[in-house]
């Protein structure tokens, strides 16, 4: 029976016995509406699903999971790799942890021109932000998955005509060093799929794309090849896990593909 | 403090004043293993999402939610017409309701063979059947999500060469009468496709699709409708909705459409 | 081979000769930016998805998807009832049709005070607005889906300490008629629960649910029946469907309950 | 044009110069019906969703993707330890590669008694079974989530009655070595939960596992701690990433933790 506030125990508090340190503890999976300052130095307004953990040292029998909360409602500056960054120290800090992980999940918008028309229009790109400290070093990860057309090579050769193609989902996850845009990433993927997608394309634009694809036939390998290259020769992502799935046309299951590179240890 | 077995209240009983009844109380999706008689005469074992409720007239309080699970377990057949029927009854008289539904979802497999090669693999649907009863009329639904290729007429027509062509989704629930396989309601939108799917496609059959799709460019506007119409011309189809859904290669939204209909009532 | 763009065919612009109209014909699971204007007056930004669709008669062949996706992309104000409408009537405008509906589902946030110490946080809702015009009358859908705890009443009285509990969903799918809020529909539901949710509690807090929650024990038929019933006496609500689904701690399926109720026709 | 089958071009089988190796290449989320042995010795029919990939060398343009396919279907024994290491030769034997992974995901049924009553029911569990062979070495690994009732520590203590509990899933993917039944892990979870799930429970069982609950409140630091001791003590799991995830009932989020460990290694 507790009589007032202070008197109420404090249970997370108390010692351990188990001696088993938690690599990961805290929230996941909590919806967010959140700002990100985007290459053009926009704030774009986009809703994160959040998993905010720290490192629970084995002598502590829990973590302190409303502060978690807290310190995603007190940030509320559009983020940017210097606000996630501070983000991840407050955490850490109010935490009392020397480790720990904050993942965002969040729909990325970009504005892009029709090819042949210019019509303006949005497209949506899934994204992920973590940022990491372990050990007094800072890490920062960035994944996408980015739609794209492909275009069967075996199908355009052997038939008379036409040529099965579907949309693809390509998806990366890099670890990165130094200032780099969600939009610098998704560039290295759009350039390399046989034709990138629109919110809005008007005739002429879906002659362009049609015969764009046609012309650029790729299977999942060239597209995960292409991209793979594109992604080695950019200095600021460090490492990468790259996957490349394509909704085939002509089946009701995927073509897929993955290649996994850190250029730090290879 | 409850001193044996018999002395465990049962709550669920006890009469309700709040004057309202309830159209359906129940269990949602629990997962069990079926198995399902096809059209062929074989078993499938699958596994199904279950849904099970029943009316609950104003002047109780609750329902016995552990009957539901128990009346799952008990039946053990293949599921046919005939003893989805019986399994409605059961389950009206251990509820002691005179209305109430079924729902069973799960994924169908079919045998098919490549159009050219006539390599034979399966090919998965998701299914849903549905059986109610309410003011002493049986009705029974069956839903199948279709998975198909669509090809785009007018990037055929304005392309110089090429099409842009994807996988789409036709789902269709159906209020039957008389005996229909699920393979019949399948058949009847495969048929109405720019092409039909398959498990495995060796070159020469990649070939025959590639062109077959080509050879039927559809908009999801022709797909629905040639679908409806297939659909209008069978009589154990008394009521239906159609859907229609192309996952668009060259966007990241689909073109979607949908026609509803009652024969009986229209 | 088309040599320019006024020579490219517009296809979707012939005659159609099966007869049959198409009820729904548009686009589906676009997703985009959107904000909303709620019952405080501030316009909160989150991420929809949009379906849009027109009825076509018997005699188009097809509709123009990329007029769905400029309209969405036109319309920048805030929403509330007055520009929802506008916006449904340049899509029938600018789609040349009389009948046509828009669905838009989002996360929706609102600002609670934890129940004792007042901490302030945002909790998110599903929230579906949809418009609606056919022959000439037009229709207006608010739907959302409210997490609440359910504390079962068999379990507290049959036990000689503690109670199952668990998240619960409830889905509310109303036709409105009158300027009538999300927040208000919220309320209607919270209110009816064992105990409403918090985005953060402290340990003062977190007392006081557990005891109300143990306090207001709800079968699945209770809860729909005491929110039923508030949303029978609410005048602004003309129409509903009510779902309630408790994600129980003892099962891994779920306790579901449904009413349905038409006040301008039962 | 292409005269005939044996005409036509095998583009996969021509030279890449792009000088890229590829870690996983081949198809994703086939669904196939597949027969799992259990522990008593049964044959149990279930579904599965399949992915199946080989290492591709830099000088290979591509894979040969139907293949993997037929491998699937050619595949019709139960699976065990055995069987599914002959079916991972199988696929590297006929893709002509050293290096591969098949991955298979499906729900498992036990049959459970309830604690009082003995009452028969099944209980349903998300299982993965992964085969790979790299290097010339083969590995195992068993992954489950595992749905329990996790019940807070701290909301026993703070309240005068009740205490907050709600469905938890436990995630265990393991490295194992040495035969090792799905369901000897998901002992290894349910034992270490504040209690296990039963698909019917009646009256009596009811009063059980609520008691049960309450008598043994966990943390999900306490649950994961619990359970990661005892995997420690199981020699055949030689490495594992251990999750837990509990839906909290008073927010609308989850309590999360995670533990890994390679005991070859650390």
């Amino acid at each position: 029976m507790v009589a007032n506030i202070k008197d109420i125990p404090d249970i997370q508090g108390t010692p351990d016995t188990r001696r088993i340190a938690i690599d990961h503890v805290g929230i996941k999976d909590l919806r967010h509406p959140v700002t990100i300052r985007d290459r053009a130095g926009e704030a774009l307004p986009t809703v994160a699903h959040a998993t905010m953990t720290v490192h629970l040292p084995e002598h502590y029998k829990g973590t302190h999971m409303s502060r978690f909360v807290q310190i995603l409602h007190e940030h509320t500056e559009p983020l940017s790799a210097a606000t996630f960054g501070k983000m991840l120290d407050s955490m850490l800090e109010r935490l009392e942890s020397d480790a720990g992980r904050i993942v965002l999940k969040f729909p990325y918008f970009a504005r892009k021109s029709a090819p042949v028309t210019g019509e303006q229009s949005l497209l949506d790109y899934e994204v992920t932000l973590c940022g990491e400290k372990r050990d007094g070093q800072r890490a920062f990860y960035i994944g996408t998955t980015v739609p794209v057309t492909s275009l069967c090579p075996c199908s355009k050769e052997i038939a008379d005509y036409g040529a099965h193609n579907q949309r693809a989902h390509v998806t990366i996850y890099a670890r990165v060093d130094g200032p780099i845009w969600i939009q610098d990433i998704i560039d290295l993927v759009e350039d390399a799929a046989s034709c990138q997608l629109y919110g809005v394309l008007k005739r002429p634009d879906e002659k362009y794309v049609t015969e764009r694809a046609y012309d650029n036939p790729k299977f999942v390998e060239d597209m995960i090849r292409d991209m793979a290259s594109n992604l080695d020769a950019e200095d600021r992502i460090r490492a990468y896990t790259l996957e490349c799935e394509n909704f085939e046309a002509i089946h009701n299951h995927s073509a897929y593909a993955q290649i996994a590179k850190d250029k730090d240890v290879d």
